[in-house]
């Protein structure tokens, strides 16, 4: 009978840490010995939301105790906590899955402009883009999971970059639901300001934008909306191809890239849309190319929770420990 | 040439406040000379979302200048504010149509329960149900309207039970859009907690309930839902009809009591939908009876910050000024 | 190695069938051999939005395939399809869980009111509201699982019934998501005007109602309203206690009923919301009793696709064989 | 006192259709002596949404009717037979403010493209952006209102690109309320399938680019998305500035063109949202610039049932008659 990996989930009761639990729970090969929220003064929670999926109590943060109890720990932190906690974790040989952010951005330059809190000296870490990463994972100690909207734009891109198919500029324009923008209040997220609307946000300055370029080598114009539902995003991506490239080239280049990869669907022509991909592990992939101007529209979506945060996150330890893939993510 | 009538608006920034705003402003009798928000610290501003429509400022609560400026106000503010504020323009001679709830209740114990600010002494106030109290509205000087959820109520089951139709329990199950809840951001009305969801809220314990029950003299069950859209509310109301009783006398009597009334409109057995009503000054109110069970369904809906706030207090300053009663409102 | 049992489903394509062929793609213990859908001239078919979930062929509904080919199989076919190709699988040996609620209905006027293509000879079926019925499953043939507004009443009604503590009327007020209404796209489930609204639908005359009567053995008035969400209902249930019941009467009865069942999930005066359901398949119950007006209100809401339909369905398969009853639903 | 203009609407049932009668009912200068709806067969008909708005029937259409009771119409037509209906009014001495689109392309390969039911003869349309028109309105006697999206990019867009600041492509991303896929259930606009999703539709094919680019003179990239939300638009329009053009430079070319357009607001860099201008008549445009990489970010909201539909056919009107363009729109 195979081993159960113990796991511990620091940030347990916002969006990304509830669907962890979730799946966690029913991933055949780890238990969540130790579920922790880093509001340390609160004193022991439990989540309705979770009961009969998980009825353990969520405790506050301490890395003793996640070093005594897990081998492998999930953190949905604060910046700033990620940035202590993380290393200090990887110091004491557990090894980390981090979705805060703190820890992708390489450029210290730019690390320091969109993650302040990041510490001086940073622990290398792998960027946990499943498909793009697979053969880093077993050695890595500290991986950094991807954000929501990189996740979508590099695996729509990457391949098509790699084989030196696109010119250009790149746009992204992403409309995502609002459990991405958390579980905390505010006017921004408050249900009648967002219902019926569309808003932009971040426009020239989300740190995304920052994680997106780093992994292309490119120049790319980033701008997110906030758009009326709860889990989903969806980027519409606006690129040239290059004059001898044609909508065949694209789909043989997309399925080469993908061949092997469980999580990404090709709908080619058939745009993918988000209630296709909502609650599931999958990023559904479809473009259209118009040869009179050369333009190459690719549309890319996934649930933010689950590819974009949680399910992704759970793959990487797949891969990490050497399990199937797809493991409890189907 | 008629004229102008100079009012005021006391906590124009809430949600019924900018739909006072936007009703004042195309009300060709009234004129917004002093728009005021309550957070007094706050300075002058501006609403975006007003921009065109009422480019005023918005400046801090003041009674010195309600007075100066105006002859009726119409307050929005939190009930402490509100109890203080409402006697003293009275006593200073403005005309003050309240939205806050403060002076609805008129039994001692039931004001301390549900508005624990009231003042001791208050000034004897009318209930502004306009369809049942325009003989009271030229003369009375301080005007309580309604409650959003006891309007949709009181016009559906006030001439039913003035007329004796009625026996035993009044059961009303009603559920509103989330601008009832105002605009304050918080857990319970953070977009990703509404949407896809239904909530029952204040069960046995909400402040419209006394409303409805001091309105009709009976004793009420009363259950409000949060449902995921914005504006609007639609009751759906269990009553028992006498034995003589059948859906033509409902309608005769229903159709008596509101021929005159411009913005109740009786679906009979088309039940009316929220739709219909957002937006709108109107009240739809429909029926079904069930002559083996004696049992009647009333279905009554209404914009909460129309015809539930703003529609229904400006329809009020129409009738205690002599005008049309609908003016401005169609 | 435990044995796989072949399963088919009949009726694929529908909201149900989908989360049918979702839930069985990740039920261990059996596998999804045929697939089918009524419309037959359509010929074969494949759901883009089950890509790597399922990807077979959904093919013209057959009696003959699915007789060769499956064990079971589970039907959410039009009443009429359903009326003819139930009976004939089980009468080919086929154990059948029905969702379409041809065979709910025992009395033979209320059958041909509700379900007026039943045929005039009936299989006797056993009626599937899983934790009710545990000891008839094993040997069942034809199982009519129950409708989704049923299964949420009776679960919180049963146990309550059955200890004689309730007197008087039974009054069900059911707010639904839109999917409830089905695929066929429609005026009344079109978004527009679905979206910002809410209204009833089929007062005193839902065939829901008189399923929950059969059960109840009660009088009972129900009344659903769509609401402008995707999945999940809400009941609110208004009775009356008798006088010597509280609150902790209620309890103690409910955990009762309650102690092994995996997915009936009592929170108390915690009201229950749609949002903690979704995409489970949890009924979640709660209930605030007034002692002065004896008046009790029982808050009830589940998934309608999941513990109201497909979810259900597959709890009832697991009891059947003799497996863990939440083996693949967690 | 001024004079009534007898309207007809032909085509009243639709929801631009609705809106007019709506705007229309409060509309000071004129009256609806006529409305009528295209479906000849279905005799008389009353809008119960309308009801105490416009109690009037709704007649199968007839040219000879609307020539004989009124003195401009509306029409909200099918393609085919807004092609036939409005040069047989005009001909007679109607006035037709077409929203069908049928009249928008110059270009006679380009309207048998996009609007096979053309005739062969057309009579020469004014193309109704009210901003950029006033002084041919007067005199014209058939006006092709524009389409919901071309208005929101054009008002953008025209004059930056005729004070020669704009460089390369323009992209156009635009997301879209259900309401402008009009009143006809179909799956694209179920509600179970538009809940909680975002999908793009005609990439590379949609007419309204075809729209655009003919009164830009300019190649245009336009992506339509549908978004969860009933009535509203927002897009995003990327373009290059010039190197010599900052933010300073756009606003000041915005606020000479729109000075005196009371329904065109220039927000600047607070960037518009489509909750602040649902059920108005207003345009919002707000802009970004990135002066290292010249990128320039539009974002352009309006109500596609008013300002997109009905709103700006009647402000054309407004105009068309010498009326104060803003009368019965604020």
């Amino acid at each position: 009978m195979p081993r159960t990996i113990p796991i511990g989930i620091a940030g347990a009761t916002g969006y990304a840490g509830q669907e962890l639990m979730r799946l966690a729970a029913r991933h055949p090969a780890v238990q969540v010995t130790t579920a922790m929220a880093s509001g340390g003064a609160d004193g022991v929670r439990t989540l309705p939301v979770l009961a009969r999926v998980w009825d353990g109590d969520i405790t506050p943060l301490s890395v003793d105790r996640l070093v005594a109890e897990t081998e492998a720990v999930f953190m949905t932190l604060p910046d700033s906590v990620a940035a202590e906690v993380g290393p200090a974790l990887v110091a004491r040989g557990v090894r980390v899955f981090d979705l805060s952010g703190t820890f992708r951005l390489r450029d210290p330059a730019q690390r320091r402009r969109w993650y302040p809190a990041t510490p001086g000296f940073v622990e290398p870490a792998v960027y946990g883009l499943t498909e793009h990463c697979r053969a880093a994972l077993p050695a890595a100690r500290l991986i950094a999971c991807p954000g929501c909207y990189p996740t979508a734009a590099l695996l729509a891109l990457r391949p098509l970059i790699d084989a030196g198919l696109l010119e250009g500029d790149v746009i992204i324009d992403a409309k995502s639901g609002i459990s991405g923008a958390g579980k905390k209040p505010s006017e921004r997220t408050h249900f009648s300001e967002c219902h019926g609307s569309v808003a932009a946000y971040g426009v020239f300055a989300h740190r995304h934008g920052a994680e997106i370029e780093q992994e292309l080598q490119r120049t790319v114009t980033f701008t997110p909306h906030l758009v009326p539902l709860d889990r989903g995003l969806l980027e519409t991506i606006y690129v040239r191809a290059r004059r001898d490239v044609n909508e065949a080239t694209v789909t043989t280049v997309l399925e080469q890239a993908y061949a092997d990869a469980p999580f990404v669907r090709l709908t080619g022509g058939t745009l993918p849309e988000i209630k296709h991909v909502a609650h599931t592990n999958f990023c559904d992939i479809g473009w259209k190319h118009d040869p009179s101007s050369g333009r190459l529209i690719l549309v890319t979506c996934l649930d933010n929770l689950v590819k974009g945060a949680a399910g992704q996150a759970l793959q990487n330890l797949n891969v990490a420990y050497g399990l199937d893939e797809a493991t409890g993510l189907l």
